[in-house]
């Protein structure tokens, strides 16, 4: 049997992938009293943990938090000296854990579930999976009730002639960045690529460059997010290129091992065919997310591997109707967002261990496509959920718009954060309730909740009204947008 | 008839007091097409907008935004310089515009009011005020509808003796401060107390201590907040005696009068009758808010000057029942804060000029007592809405508390604001709705309006769990406080 151990006895559900969605699902399992066995090939924590959110938002913090300072009179006196890169780096390494997953194993093993080191792949046979192990051997693994599959994504690399053959940085190699490029040209504007070129600027990079296909950056936002976005960045020096594609991607081989990379050439197409050539010292990809499913076996359930998994709101892959494989997280492609694979998690928990709510229905996905909230923490930050007003048009929603200037609030004043921002709510008419919001302005993302809630709660603008913002708080633009609306 | 000139004609509502309370109700109807006419005799903008909330606001900023950089590593390394004093004196002389109301004053022009500067009277005949002109004439209003007092409190002296002889400090020349005091001493560890301690603390005092008589500071929120708030200030500086009061001040004259004003000493008594004499350059006194209605007429209304005036929920003052008279803001006593002064003047107003909801029914007050949002802008910071958990007790509620950390979610972590503070849901087991909520720690007063929208919506847990929070925003703290709840 080629070095096969067999020894799914006594296992109830068998994850594959030990990212922020893999780690959830099993722990909630694993709380409902299943035997759960979790299968991860690079450290447990996933993406997030160690080349997404959390690098990148360190790298960000320092430069939002001594801006916001700077424009805060009398605290920006105090602000004399310059941001500390390499305190910056070490402290990303701190809370990547030096890209070791010690600290994060005992949430799983303190919950009892099993740690297996490997690629995990489906056999074709019901809640089989064979687990091509770190240390070279292989095992066996069959479920009593489930296998979820958690795998995530990696950063795509388009089709761009020479890009690949450049070696770009994408978001591993950025956020884990050991130097700051003096000049980086960043394809892609949408939150990743917006988030990481205002990081490199602000930690200190001489020239960057974002490069947008569509008309706008972070596009699938309200119109006015990009364009606020973007007249910030300008404002500090980093070049936005909308309407312009990557057409070809050149940088000559390094003369010895040991040479610092030769820069990189960039020719991009504007508008109107235009076409220039951008030189810079990295070029970094952020174009986007393919789904982590090659080497999973998905040729086994009929899906095409390397394709997002297909699932119903209980999470469950469409192509397997016995209804024992689930799907959550990125590779679910519902919303790529680390929350929302956590979200996805504990609903996937809790229709596997067969917990119902109150009314006695299975657990389902609420929130995909209603009231999923973004964040992207650039300064200004843009925080959004549910849908935009072009959206909520499109679905047929009769909805009307309002919106106030973030930064018009006496809270916004006292904070120092300067006139900048805006915050809108878009309402449905027939039922009275808030189906989308967005907040963009300095520091807005925990405005977001609000909204959240009030979309999902349904809670009516009659209601709303006698929810009342503390003074001076940011969140006082309730009170603007709904004296907007007419209230 | 002693210069008094009449014309009450075309004036349909009467306001006293044009701090944020009245400029709302006043423009409020206005909006809806009535005459208004209001009545001030100090500044339009009143407490709030020169001696409350936004100068103690801007002194607090710098020194917050500066403790919020020094925890950052890399951006700390940027802020060696120190705290430049003039600049957030003049930072605040800028947003009190300089203590004039030239700011202010077109707000309610632009809407059509009547601004009348003078002292109101009511005369004790139906919606008619008497003003002692501020030019020394008088004028008799009469209105058509409605008289509103909105002439807000000042601050209470207690009567210790030597305290008034002191000349203390209160929150207007403390707001108003031209210089730091070397030595400071505050009387009470309330939200005005607390916050002012710490502003002067931060803007250099070397010696600031908070004489409380409770066991706590902010003693009427949950127990932690007081518990936290002391050990932060006592980690800076800040002396904290709590179960203390005190029991005599003596402030020796001053020999000539271009001299610098002599220490005051303040006795204090603490914990088992312990006596101590406190010696300091200044004190302060927060120890709550008094009426201003000493000269009102409501003798002529039945009620005793220099009370608050007791309203219903449209409003309303008891002791008028033909129900032309209201009162609204710190005046009517039900929650002595900014925003919901404003909130009852929106109430008042709709109420005033008929606006009924959408069910026909008339405006009235839904937030009292239940759904009303405090922020202590201390660091950390207090933000708490709706019932303590005792107090929900009190009320004969079923409830159930659960706590996580605020610096507990990963957040919390990138944002660099350390491992304090604490979130709490109090929930109603019954109708599994949030009835309470605080949130302590680093720069939460924008997680508060959540709660808000929870309790006023009565959004049940289920519904919330699909509430998700945006990784990695500090409102993660929902999940961990629904999962500690058993979700």
């Amino acid at each position: 049997m080629d070095g096969t151990s067999t020894d799914g006895a006594g296992v109830d559900v068998i994850v594959l992938g030990a990212g922020p969605a893999g780690e959830n699902v099993a722990g909630r399992c694993a709380r409902a009293g299943l035997a759960v066995a979790i299968v991860e090939r690079e450290l447990v924590g996933g993406e997030c943990s160690y080349w997404g959110c959390i690098p990148s938002k360190t790298l960000l913090r320092p430069g939002e938090v001594l801006a916001a300072a700077r424009r805060v009179p009398g605290a920006a006196a105090a602000v004399t000296g310059r941001l500390d890169v390499a305190a910056v780096l070490a402290r990303r390494d701190e809370l990547v854990g030096d890209y070791h997953d010690d600290g994060q194993v005992p949430w799983l093993t303190e919950r009892g579930v099993e740690l297996v080191r490997g690629t995990g792949r489906l056999t074709g046979r019901p809640r089989e999976v064979r687990v091509f192990l770190a240390d070279g051997g292989q095992r066996l693994l069959v479920a009593s009730r489930a296998v979820v599959l958690a795998t995530g994504t990696r950063a795509t690399i388009p089709p761009v002639p020479g890009l690949a053959e450049a070696e770009p940085w994408d978001n591993r190699s950025a956020t884990g960045a050991r130097h700051v490029p003096r000049s980086l040209v960043v394809l892609g504007g949408g939150a990743v690529g917006a988030e990481l070129a205002q990081a490199f600027r602000r930690l200190g990079g001489e020239s960057v460059t974002v490069v947008e296909g569509a008309p706008r950056l972070l596009a699938r936002e309200e119109e006015f997010v990009g364009d606020e976005v973007r007249a910030a960045f300008e404002a500090e020096g980093i070049t936005v290129l909308v309407d312009t594609r990557a057409t070809a991607v050149h940088r000559p081989p390094a003369h010895r091992a040991d040479q610092r990379r030769p820069q990189v050439s960039v020719q991009v197409t504007g508008p109107a065919g235009v076409v220039r050539e951008l030189v810079a010292d990295e070029i970094l990809v952020a174009a986007g997310r393919t789904p982590a499913t090659d080497d999973l076996g998905l040729e086994t359930i009929g899906s095409r591997p390397g394709g997002f998994v297909e699932v119903d709101e209980h999470l469950r892959a469409r192509a397997v109707p016995q209804g024992w494989l689930y799907a959550v997280g990125d590779v679910c492609g519902r919303a790529l967002l680390t929350h929302m694979g956590k979200y996805q998690a504990r609903i996937a928990a809790d229709v596997i261990v067969g917990r119902h709510d109150s009314a006695g229905r299975p657990a389902r996905d609420h929130a995909d496509g209603r009231a999923v909230p973004r964040v992207t923490f650039t300064d200004p930050q843009v925080a959004a959920v549910g849908l935009t007003e072009r959206a909520a048009r499109e679905a047929g929603l009769a909805v009307r718009a309002v919106r106030v200037p973030t930064g018009g609030v006496a809270g916004a004043s006292v904070r120092g954060t300067g006139a900048v921002g805006t915050s809108m709510l878009v309402i449905e008419e027939d039922r009275r309730v808030v189906v989308g919001a967005t907040f963009t302005g300095a520091d807005t993302q925990e405005l977001l909740h609000a909204a959240t809630v009030a979309i999902v709660g349904e809670v009516s603008l009659d209601r709303l009204w006698h929810a009342v913002p503390a003074f001076p708080t940011v969140s006082e633009v309730w009170l603007g947008l709904l004296e907007e609306y007419g209230l």
